[in-house]
C-alpha cells in the first residue's frame, strides 16, 4: 500500500501507538478516581496538555487552556456554541466559504435559529478576501472563524493579518481558528497568531481517532458544550478518553521534534519533485492554489474531464491510496464547496487530492506517477 | 491491586484490548474514504453496531438506531437536546433526583435557558416515587428521563413501567434511560423496556474510555448534537473513533455471552457473601438501597460518622479499591445528591461503594472485609 491521503487520515506513530496500547492495558483507572489508579492517570493527562500546550506554543502557567475533546468536529462545534449563546453580545458570525462542514454546517443551524452568517469568499488561488472580510464586521459579529489551512488544496490562510484586522475593528470579537491541517505541516504559534480559539485533531498528526483538542486564550469566556461533569477542569464533562488523550500528547511531542529537525522541508522537496513531474507529464493539469502559500505536503490536482472519486478507485486497485477532496466528502458526488467557491472551471472541478507525509518515499511518488500514466494514457 | 470499583470504570477485556491494539495498528483508514483501507474499517464499524444491537435487543433492520458517541454523557447531552429544542412541543422535562450529572446538569443548562425541570424523587430505599411521576406530566412535556441503574446504590428502576405509565397519559413523550450502569448486571432489552432512547458506556463493560452508544427507537425522531459531516448516518459528526468503536462491539459480544452462561449469577452470591459477612461484621452499618430490587454488584454501605473518602483512602493504602459515591463526584466533598434524595441521615451520608465485577473472588472480599475491620476497627 502507497499512503497518500494524510489530509484524511494518518498512521500512528510506533511509539504513539505503544503509548496508547499501554495505557489502555495497564493503566484502565478512571482519572476521576481517589486512589493511585485513578491520581496517576491524571497525572498523564495533565502531562499530555503540556505536551499539547508546547506544541502550539500556549502557555498554560498564564491562564490559557489546552481542552481535550472527542474530535475536531467537536472542538469547532464547541467553539461556535461558546461564541454565540443566549447572552452573547450579538448574533453574527462570519465564516469562509471553504471551511469545514464541522464549521459551515454548524453556522448554518445557527442561521436556522435566527443568527446571520456571513462567509467570507476566495479568490481563484484559494486565498482569503480580506476587503469582505472587514466591511462584513458589524456591531452583532460575535464570532470569525477561518481555518489555518484548507484541507483540499493546502492553502494557507494568514491568520495572523485576519485576527490583526477583526480586532482593530472590534476587539472584542472572538476569533477561531481551524488548525486541524496546520499540525505537522506549519508551525502552530497562538501567541504569534494572536486567536482566541484553535482546534487540531489528534489523527490528523499520528494520533490515534476519537481524540481533538480546543485551545482556549486566557481571558476568553468559554461556555462548555457537552455538559455533566467537573472533567476537564469542568469545561468538558464526560470520563476523559485517558489513552487516546495521552497519545496525542505523545505524538505532539514527536511532530514538533520532528519539525525542529527538518521534517516540513523533507516533505516539502517530495512535493516539488512530485509537483514539477505532474506538471510536464500532464501539461493539461491545473494544481489548485499553486500560486498560493500551501502547507509542505498538499497537491490537489485536477485532471480535465476525469473524474476524482473514479480516478481514486482506480489507484486504489494499484495499491495508492488517494482522495477526491477531503475524506469527509469522498463519498458524495456533489462538486466541492471549496473549488466551487474557487471558481474552478467545470471540466477541472473533479479533482483527486494528493497529501504526504514523512513516511513517505521518493518511490512512493514514481509509483504513483507511474500509475496515473498508466490511466490517464489508457483513457486518451 | 484488588479492583471493587467497576461502576467507576473497568478493566478490558483481553480480547477487546488486542482487537483494539490490532484496529489502531493495522487499520488506521478513514472510514469515509472512498479505498479498501476506508471501506474495510467502514465495514468493521456496522459489524460493532451489529453486536451492540444484539446486546441490546434493537432490530436495526426495522429501523433502530444505534449511535456511536465519543461517551455516555455526550449521549446523554444528546438526548435532552434531540427532545427539547425550538420546534419540540413542549419545554417540560421530567428527570429523577438521582440522575447522572450528564442528565441533571443538562437539564438545568436548559432552565436556565426558559425549560421547566421537575425532578421525581426516591423513597428511602431509591425507588421512584411513580405517583409524583404521574402528576407531574403535563401538555409541555417532552421529555421523561429515569436512569435504569443508579451508579452509587445499585438501585433498579423499572423502566418498562416507566414507559407505560408516560405512554398511557401522552404517547408523544420522549421516554429516555441512561442504562450506563445496567450493562453487563441486567439484561438490557430495548423492545421489552419499549424506551425512545437508551444510553450505554463503553467503559462501564470492558471496552476503552472515549466510546458511547445512544439508541433510538425507529420511528423517534433525531436531532443531531454534534454537527458538520455525514458520519453516522449523518446523526453525529466527527470522524470515527474506529478502534473504540470495534472494541465496545466486541465487549457487548462477550458481555451477552458471559452473561448468558451465568456471570450475573456469580456475581451476585459474590455480593451476597459479601454483604452478609458486612453485616455481622459492622452490624451499625447501612447498606442503601438495601430493601430495594438491585444489580449483581453495587454495595454502597455507611459506617455511622466515618467518612467515605477517607476511607476509600485507607482502603487504597492497602491496595484495595473502592469509591465514595460516584467516580464523577468523588473529589467533591459535597455529601452526594443520590443519598440525600433518599432522606439517608447524616452521620451516614458519607459512604462507599464497592461494585463488583467477573474478575473478582471470594479472597478479594475476604481481604476487603480484612482490611475494613482493620482500619474500623482501629479507630473505635
Amino acid at each position: 500500500m502507497i499512503y497518500l491521503d494524510n489530509n484524511a487520515t494518518t498512521r500512528l506513530y510506533q511509539s504513539v501507538y505503544h503509548k496508547h496500547c499501554e495505557i489502555l492495558h495497564r493503566f484502565f483507572g478512571n482519572p476521576s478516581s481517589l486512589y493511585p489508579a485513578g491520581v496517576e492517570v491524571k497525572a498523564m493527562i495533565e502531562r499530555s496538555r503540556v505536551q499539547v500546550a508546547s506544541f502550539i506554543n500556549a502557555d498554560l502557567s498564564a491562564g490559557d487552556t489546552i481542552l481535550f475533546t472527542s474530535c475536531a468536529t467537536e472542538s469547532n462545534n464547541s467553539a461556535l456554541h461558546s461564541a454565540i449563546h443566549p447572552n452573547s453580545h450579538g448574533k453574527h458570525i462570519i465564516i469562509s466559504a471553504v471551511e469545514h462542514p464541522s464549521i459551515s454546517v454548524t453556522a448554518s443551524n445557527f442561521e436556522k435559529a435566527g443568527a446571520k452568517v456571513t462567509k467570507i469568499g476566495v479568490d481563484s488561488d484559494g486565498n482569503l478576501r480580506l476587503e469582505e472580510l472587514c466591511s462584513a464586521i458589524t456591531d452583532e459579529t460575535v464570532l470569525v472563524s477561518i481555518m489555518y489551512v484548507n484541507s483540499e488544496t493546502g492553502v494557507i490562510h494568514d491568520i495572523a493579518n485576519v485576527v490583526r484586522t477583526v480586532k482593530n475593528i472590534r476587539e472584542n470579537i472572538i476569533v477561531h481558528t481551524d488548525a486541524v491541517q496546520a499540525a505537522g505541516k506549519i508551525p502552530i504559534d497562538v501567541q504569534a497568531l494572536g486567536v482566541d480559539m484553535l482546534t487540531l485533531s489528534g489523527h490528523k498528526f499520528h494520533a490515534p481517532k476519537g481524540v481533538g483538542v480546543l485551545y482556549i486564550r486566557r481571558g476568553v469566556p468559554f461556555v462548555p458544550f457537552v455538559l455533566g461533569g467537573h472533567q476537564e477542569h469542568s469545561l468538558r464533562a464526560g470520563t476523559e478518553n485517558t489513552a487516546s488523550i495521552v497519545a496525542l500528547g505523545e505524538a505532539a511531542a514527536i511532530t514538533k521534534a520532528e519539525m525542529a529537525s527538518g521534517s516540513v522541508e523533507t516533505i516539502s522537496k517530495l512535493k516539488e519533485f512530485m509537483e514539477n513531474k505532474l506538471k510536464i507529464i500532464f501539461p493539461e493539469s491545473i494544481i489548485f492554489g499553486e500560486k498560493a502559500p500551501r502547507v509542505c505536503n498538499t497537491t490537489n490536482i485536477g485532471f480535465r474531464n476525469i473524474l476524482g472519486h473514479k480516478l481514486v478507485l482506480q489507484l486504489a486497485k494499484k495499491g495508492i491510496y488517494v482522495s477526491s477532496g477531503t475524506a469527509c466528502n469522498s463519498s458524495s458526488a456533489k462538486p466541492s464547496t471549496v473549488l466551487t467557491a474557487m471558481n474552478v472551471p467545470n471540466e477541472y472541478i473533479s479533482s483527486i487530492r494528493i497529501s504526504l507525509d514523512s513516511f513517505n518515499t521518493e518511490q512512493n511518488i514514481i509509483d504513483l506517477l507511474i500509475a496515473l500514466e498508466e490511466i490517464l494514457r489508457g483513457k486518451k
